[in-house]
């Protein structure tokens, strides 16, 4: 009998958890993605914020599953699937078959049928986005200083980040360290730190997933570095000039779209039932109903976690879920017991708001502060897994704690010359 | 009297070592470039071969400066210079007016009138090249694992550098390297160990600029680094499918280019005498002839040597030419003596091939192999002046050459998806 084959595709937190458990077993794994590497999602916000740079939260998946022998890697963008015959569709590539398929395609933005504003109001989901939106802040203050007039110069330090959930709420606060503290001293005509950052926010609080009274705390905290926080006010347009909240129009030269999330296209490949969001409704063991060979994992697939709401967007309930079909499929492929319903085992969330701000929801705790900030920092070192350069961005934060000095604050890429 | 406007347009080494020295003189320095940072170009080649990533070779140009409280920085592309009016044009942007003008626009490469082999074989001037080059290198490996036929597998493992120059001998051992050693372990169907590099020189032998021992010291590094070097072979033609090398067609995914060099437009601005490629001819004083107000320094200026050659395109010449302008206007300033004409003191030149082999002429002796690349090293992690990642460069490297593991080995940009 032929070694059964198994595609995964994506290779984010859930796609390569399930890559590295399959790493050794009596199959053929194979792993396609359209990028070379695997990015560290929760960091990303700080390569938008020029606080690490690329290569420090990204690595490239053939390098992280080098020792796995009987995985290989295919770098492509996979534009279908055909379920009969068993088969994943890669652009300008041949044929993918499959025995098992696991889809891990994530999630993207979504900017609730405007798709207009994406222009002006970039959201942060890829490598790619984060330089850009990098390089939208920097050259807001490149532009801000010989601005002629004090609304030109108004309207170019003004920053606005639309959604208050974790990606809004790092967003804004990384944004008023830079200009408050990292840019202080770099520029003559401006000053920096009269740089605005409004944080807009349909609902009544941010971090609506998180206790209410963290939820004060990160209000809080966010408003000590000197960020405008506006609640319950829906944007209802975005365009070069700004954005208009409410009935007020705000004139700001950079925006930041983090309010919407939209799951990636597994469902239609699959021609599946969909939550809301676009996600994939699996079984309680993550495969497709009538197909217990395709499994849906991570951001992309709806599952229920024992409190009755679908599990959130997060990397560990990605991981786990990756680990999970792995378990499974190894069982299957020996012909033992398959294990146990999938359940997510929580730790705690946690979100940073800045330099020794932060909050974490332990379940058994709530924190917030300095310890919380402690205990996010710890957490996410530790968790850049596989990566060579886990002991370098250690000492980059550090460094860049003690001095502030940022080599990160490149402006790279189209439209910077 | 108004205090003396002195305009760098250019913050490379040339430039920056200027804005350095006039930091606390009696004069209001403006510095112009096109992009947020300096570049630290002896080390771009890494990049490229993704041994460093960006943000380990460039620092912004504000914060290297921010000490410097008579010295502004202006992002903006000079698109002219006016001498009667005595005025720098910025494209986007009001005029800027001088006193003083320092030129130190650098260089960029020459197809010698075949602009259309660009697209084929790009060239290494700036970090959007690198990252481009690095781009279509690992790119090519991703080709190559799937392709369908032995041919078409050799084309994409078929590297042609072009030119033996530093710039060529750095990257044809850089890339051998990577394909024989870093990647060695990350395919399942090729072998990277098979890759051709083809490196072509038109001359009679590698680095004309070095002693002939040294020469040969760099082939013979090549060669057992397993570099294919063809001396005496002119390339006559470039393209998507390889290059024409004297009558042989050789079939090539990726072509790099190292083998001309030009000047920047700044003698076009001046509508001033130049050299064959396109270097101002300046005085004894780097100023120009009949503008003692204007000065040109670096790869954009023509200046003998002692020898009664034109001195080299390297960085030690351009940071001793703005040091020297900076003290003939200090002393100008201060109604002193000027200096006397410009000497460069040389301390040696150096190239490297590879992990331990490198060239090195220091005059009074001559070095090739481990001890030349170790003081190749040294010279270069202290030569990242004003950069806060020194150390940070120096443990990435050390823990490189140990692991051989590559975090800077990621493919960005447009096109990658």
């Amino acid at each position: 009998m032929a070694r059964p084959r198994i595609v995964i595709v994506g290779a984010g937190f859930g796609g390569l958890s399930a890559a590295h458990a399959l790493g050794g077993a009596d199959a053929d794994v194979t792993v396609i993605d359209r990028r070379n590497y695997h990015l560290f999602q929760p960091l990303l916000y700080q390569v938008a914020t020029a606080g690490l740079s690329p290569a420090q939260i990204a690595a490239p998946i053939r390098a992280i599953l080098r020792k796995a022998e009987n995985v290989r890697v295919v770098l492509g963008k996979v534009s279908g699937v055909d379920k009969d015959r068993r088969i994943v569709k890669v652009e300008d590539r041949k044929e993918v078959p499959y025995d098992y398929l696991v889809l891990a395609t994530g999630a993207r933005h979504s900017y609730f049928g405007h798709d207009e504003w994406e222009a002006a109001a970039p959201g942060l989901k890829k490598l790619d986005d984060a330089t850009g939106i990098r390089r939208r802040i920097l050259t807001a203050f490149e532009h801000a200083e010989p601005a002629g007039s004090p609304e030109a110069r108004r309207r170019f330090l003004t920053f606005a980040v639309i959604g208050g959930g974790p990606t809004g709420v790092e967003m804004a606060g990384a944004i008023a360290e830079l200009a408050h503290v990292a840019l202080r001293h770099d520029f003559r005509a401006i000053d920096p730190g009269e740089a605005r950052i409004v944080l807009v926010e349909s609902g009544a609080r941010l971090l609506a997933s998180f206790p209410p009274m963290l939820s004060e705390a990160a209000r809080r905290s966010l408003v000590q570095l000197g960020v405008d926080v506006r609640l319950g006010m829906p944007v209802t347009a975005c365009s070069g000039e700004g954005v208009i909240i409410g009935d007020e129009a705000l004139e700001a030269a950079t925006i930041v779209w983090g309010a919407g999330v939209m799951a990636s296209a597994a469902a239609h490949w699959l021609t599946a039932e969909k939550d809301r969001i676009g996600r994939v409704m699996v079984e309680p063991d993550l495969s497709l109903r009538d197909h217990p060979e395709i499994f849906v994992i991570g951001d992309t697939a709806h599952v229920l976690a024992a409190t009755g709401k679908p599990l959130p967007g997060l990397a560990p309930v990605a991981k786990q879920q990756g680990a999970y079909v792995a378990r499974l499929l190894r069982a299957r492929l020996h012909g033992k017991a398959e294990p146990e319903p999938f359940r997510y085992r929580t730790w705690g969330t946690m979100a940073t708001i800045g330099r020794r701000a932060a909050v974490a929801d332990l379940g058994w705790v709530k924190l917030d502060g300095t310890l919380a900030w402690l205990l996010w920092g710890i957490v996410h070192v530790s968790f850049l897994i596989g990566f060579r350069n886990r002991l370098v961005v250690m000492l980059d934060w550090m460094w860049s704690y003690v001095t502030f000095q940022s080599g990160a604050r490149l402006i790279t890429g189209p439209g910077s010359h």
